[in-house]
């Protein structure tokens, strides 16, 4: 199990809001039954490394199809092979340490 | 008021996990009082930008002396100034669109 | 054509270098047969959506298959529908506006 | 000796080209006399962890003081104590091992 963070940037669009891009990545990940997390800054995904990149690659080609000129989409894939990386247990460990 | 969105790797340690330089990342924040967010890749920060790279700065600075041969230290920063960017909104704004 | 910024760091590997990562993965480029210019911090690669992200999975897989307990790949992926994006003229639009 | 890697979208512009943004940049890092190299995605400068901030906070102060309602702006630094990173050293390594 790994955890993929992605986020995406429509540009040449008249606005400075792209929070549609998110909510329709979101539904993307919902489509593909994965676990997520939406932060301010983008949204991390828990899965194999398939399942990851194959979310990836719909949620870019959704949006450069979505009537936008240029999408970046900027995806950060961390994987351990010693143990499984799981969304809770990442913020829980950094909790513990600073009670 | 924008926000910073920060992950560091130490390299070169033999350990697979560097949750204690998020922890004394953390430490650092809330040493300069600044809202914050711990999410399972990274941690967002609200601030003005001054305060946001004397975050940085110090993170950064804290992980490299703390005997480690070498760092690398991701940093976003997403700021708007047609409003005010926060770590709760930006999560909301999703959520409220996906009901 | 889109273009694909990739960088990877293994970690908990006991050692601050980690060229034979980008040499692993600058070889595994070349197998696909793709345009690719190493800089300094990563690698740049030339190429559609599936190309470039089949050629992202073979990366990471290789380096989290070579011995290391953990892999954070960074990739971000650049494309628009209104024109073909390359290697030489995103550097050659800037130097000739700084000429 | 750090090397930063910097790159920022102007969002909401109407216009899929930020090359001008780029443009920008190259001239404030010139102003401050810093070594860079324009690669297709980023600008990576040579400097140390002040000067490479101060740069990054002039860009992004540049930038969205021009106009612009929101800009994204990704810095990534990389910092060894056991040896300098240069522009060249990071590249040349690579090619070497690959000949």
């Amino acid at each position: 199990m790994a955890l993929m963070e992605i986020s995406l940037i429509p540009i040449g669009t008249n606005s400075a809001s792209f929070s549609s891009s998110v909510v329709n990545a979101v539904r993307i990940i919902e489509e593909k039954g994965l676990k997520y997390q939406v932060t301010p800054t983008n949204t991390i995904i828990e899965g194999d490394l398939d399942q990851l990149l194959d979310t990836a690659k719909a949620i870019h080609r959704n949006a450069i199809s979505n009537g936008v000129d240029r999408i970046v989409t900027n995806i950060s894939i961390d994987e351990r092979v010693d143990k499984q990386l799981s969304i809770e247990q990442q913020v829980d460990i950094v909790q513990q340490s600073l009670q």
